[in-house]
């Protein structure tokens, strides 16, 4: 059976030391969150993914869930008594405003609480993890009326939601959807259609269901500038709060998929469901946009989480496994052969994991920081510059962390030999269960294309700028340090890669755009990779300090190896990236359709 | 439903054009695979991989393999018809000896039939597959009386063949293996032991199944020094070579594992089974050996294999679906979108994975030639030349073509979007397939370390100076010709780059073999690259000849563009490997076991 133990103490470094978010007690919630309560929560947050989430992963898996004849889902046993300890911990609400009923803590402090949760069963966590992003499109883009009337509901866990985007014709382009909506005479509307793909679509999780659904209402432009957002909940809700009526919404079935079975993802048949929009009328990707950011940020630090798991089993096996000798001479002369971690390429692989996890999850957390600036901060200067990061950050998180993730997860399975390839092990559900990561709120190809094509020029490069502007700064100023010379000296060359391709895509993309889609997929790896290399870099600086403070532990001596071989395996690959985007398009363009 | 289309243009181009085969027609079994024969065959094998093997990939995957009460074993419905079909055709002996029934035709030949089953249906071609690497270790190891007994049978398909090297405690390091054989007083051994992951172990399409077993005599020196080769049918064979009473080995049940569904991995229960020495005592990984080595090519072959089905669906499925429009202007006009192949990074993804594909069946066509050259020429250096070649590669073929067939396999999946992840459209399961590739027949982590530990140094390196005065030749010869040089100038770089490892490997590893380990993995994908680099410089040479003699064609034209994809966008990875592997091993080695 798989193992997990959630990374309390690395967290912990990258809250109180790398980030020390004590700093930002001015921030509304922030000053609730103080290191002991933060001790709590991560504490009570780990005993809780440890202990109750983890067990039921694999159980989830062989099991699935199940569709009745009704239409209605039973999900995996186990996973409704999980979800109810859940809700009653109030785990939905950690960062959900207090006037709803939420904790109103930092985003920054509930997204390390989602990686052990989706560590520990990333199936299970889909269900409230897509409840926290509906409700935050309900929080900005829903009147008063239908804030009262979900959003408590859904902080607390007693009611679900999901997001409906998606049709058979139509995924990336959300132009070609055919769900119409029928205005009725008291305001509301009919929604007629089918979506595919719906995480959390049907379940018995939860007394009610808050679907978020794009339609096209009657009469409504062509394309992407006639879609409209409506709520419609399974139950439609009666005047004292109350699940009324069963409304014209049903799961149809059950899609058989490659991972993540704990999960119902389900094609929804609406047949004259009721519902009522949600802001303006073909404005409606407006706030699919705010879940769908929402969700990305969730969906990266899946891709994290996945690795971390996948590490943790695999380090241990490689501790336990008896196989061969090292090439240095026999380790372990009283046992039949040494542990397989004596072997370089076996390190090489942990390490080439482990450095990738907690460079990203020290990522994840600076995003998350900004996050919490651009919704709490009350300097506008501050907002802006926080929500930049956010916007230029967002599809690198997505897709360079679940790029990377499923690829350690196949790493980790590897680790074990023939016995990875077998299900009981437990590894070969994390590479299964990572892969739609890669795909899902948005696949891997369109983050690219959206940081090349939307997040690089926007304001002129007023992000990047910043981003390019503030790993400069840090360089420079660590320059003249001895100590830092192996993260500075290789971050400075991997910038230089990153500035270097950002100019060749200025000069050759603004007339040609096939250049900016042929670099797209290496441009956000090369972003991916100096982003990294900069969270090594930082996380360097730091151990340092608190080394010359208070002397070295194994945790800082093992961060300074780890971020070491970060700077000299991993970073390198820069090369390569900038070498492919400098190769421009024109070979890409040059067969016809029907020569593939 | 997945499609699969066997790439028999691109073989003939192969075989005629690029190794030009009919110029061996002084080997044995050479003059008898004429361009009419081959012709021939290759369109009966596609035929059969197509309309046969093929449409029962899928039901082999939902279905599995059953184990029953009495430890028998039913295949997947069509199996059984199926592999009656492969046994009438004599697709089995198409390389094996005449004097055995077989075809005595070259492998170069055969080797590209198996791919086009790999493609078709992986998991049903282990059957086969097994049978022949058994065979082969039967040919050359076995004495008179079991040759005679086992061969012909194996050849014709009438029985199939196992290899059963795992146990539970024992896989990379086969000392550890504690299966016993005890002398019996009629010359023959009573096998008592456990075998884990013996693929075909058990099954319902043939009468008998003749399983090659690693064991310890009693008595025998520990650790590989003491491991003895047997070989234990099914059942014992009565004296007309009829099946006779049944042996003590069964199957004690079948793993649930991640792919290869229709393929029965078994748990092997040996209870004092009747077995015979092949070879000599405590000498059986002599045997062991010329099955691996012949596994490790057709594991090879099936990376490449999947690669080439997943893509053929991925450029299908780029074709047709319709989604956006393209980033240079409106292509399809009359349609609601146009097909999302017009996308750079879509082209970008299918193009990697079909310059790879190209080259890597040109690598497993040349490495065949060398095996066939290895094995029926007549002239000594000419022998040593291909067997020296044969013991490079199969590392870098196996350890570089599985783990490249699996990320592209990965890369076509994603092309499908969300689609992709479900399993009714049979991308996921190319995946899943794919998976094992890259671990049975050693890891290819051991793959690394056989190249770089055994292979390189092997004979005083003489195998890899002859690789590298070779693809240095042919730049060298090529280095004036203006068409060639989008070929030429970056192979010369990447062959720099091997050159500049293989020294720093020759200056550092002898002194410290931890070197060597933590730089095999990199140094593997390297080897790999320049020589799919070496091929598609080769392939273009006779591309320009053939259309300066007779013109242009599609075929020849996309060969062309496909190729310089790869030196464009695929080769440059050498500079990071090269990189990686000049970072030596103190950084891994630093960490205590406890500190993963």
């Amino acid at each position: 059976m798989p193992i997990y133990k959630a990374p309390v103490e690395d967290v912990n470094f990258l809250l109180n030391d790398v980030f020390q978010i004590d700093r930002y007690d001015n921030l509304p919630g922030f000053s609730d969150a103080s290191a002991d309560v933060r001790e709590a929560i991560l504490s009570e947050a780990a005993k809780l993914s440890e202990e109750v989430l983890q067990p039921l992963n694999r159980v989830g898996d062989l099991e699935g869930c199940v569709r009745h004849d009704d239409g209605s889902v039973t999900t995996p046993k186990g996973f409704k008594e999980a979800f109810k300890q859940v809700v009653e911990g109030g785990w939905l609400g950690l960062s959900a405003p207090t006037e709803y009923g939420g904790q109103g803590l930092p985003i920054t402090l509930s997204q390390t609480v989602t990686e052990f949760q989706c560590s520990a069963n990333m199936a299970f966590s889909m269900y409230g993890g897509l409840t926290v992003g509906a409700t935050a499109a309900l929080l900005v883009h829903g009147n008063a009326e239908q804030k009262a009337m979900y959003v408590p509901k859904m902080v607390a866990g007693e009611w679900t939601g999901t997001m409906n985007l998606t049709e058979p014709q139509c995924g990336t382009d959300l132009g070609l959807l055919r769900t119409k909506a029928v205005k009725q005479a008291d305001g509301s509307y009919k929604i007629t259609g089918t979506k595919i793909f719906i995480s959390a679509g049907e379940h018995d999780l939860a007394s009610n269901i808050i679907h978020l659904v794009l339609a096209r209402i009657e009469g409504a432009p062509a394309g992407i500038k006639g879609v409209s957002l409506f709520v419609v909940p399974k139950f439609l809700v009666n005047a004292d709060g109350s699940p009324g009526a069963r409304n014209g919404v049903t799961c149809g079935s059950i899609e058989h998929k490659m991972g993540i079975h704990g999960n119902s993802t389900c094609v929804m048949n609406y047949d004259s469901a009721t519902g009522w929009l949600i802001g303006e009328e073909n404005k409606g990707m407006q706030g699919m946009f705010v879940m769908m950011n929402e969700a990305r940020l969730g969906v990266a630090v899946q891709g994290l989480a996945q690795s971390e798991v996948a590490y943790q089993n695999a380090a241990a096996y490689a501790r336990d496994r008896l196989q061969g000798r090292a090439l240095s001479g026999v380790k372990a002369p009283d046992k039949p052969a040494d542990p397989i971690i004596v072997h370089p390429d076996v390190r090489r692989t942990l390490l080439s994991i482990r450095a990738f996890n907690e460079a990203a999850r020290a990522m994840v957390v600076w995003t998350s920081l900004k996050s919490d600036l651009a919704h709490r901060s009350s300097d506008p200067k501050d907002r802006q510059d926080a929500d930049d990061h956010l916007g230029l950050m967002t599809p690198v998180l997505k897709g360079f962390l679940t790029e990377t993730g499923f690829a350690n997860a196949v790493q980790a399975q590897q680790m074990y030999g023939g016995h990875g390839y077998i299900a009981e092990q437990g590894m070969e559900q994390f590479v299964r269960d990572a892969r739609i990561a890669m795909i899902y709120e948005g696949a891997n190809g369109i983050q690219a294309l959206d940081l090349v094509g939307r997040k690089l020029p926007r304001d002129g490069g007023r992000a990047v700028m910043a981003f390019f502007g503030e790993v400069g700064a840090f360089a420079k100023e660590n320059a003249g340090d001895e100590a830092m010379k192996p993260f500075v000296a290789p971050l400075s060359t991997a910038l230089g890669h990153l500035q270097q391709a950002t100019t060749w895509l200025m000069q050759n993309a603004m007339a040609k755009p096939d250049n900016a889609g042929a670099a797209a997929t290496d441009y956000m790896h090369l972003f991916g990779l100096v982003t990294l290399g900069y969270m090594w870099a930082k996380m360097a600086k730091v151990v340092h300090g608190k080394i010359a403070a208070t002397g070295p532990t194994d945790y800082l001596s093992t961060k300074l190896v780890t971020g070491r071989f970060f700077m000299e395996r991993v970073l390198p690959a820069t090369t390569t990236h900038l070498a492919r985007i400098q190769s421009g398009s024109a070979t890409i363009m040059e067969l016809a359709a029907e020569a593939f």
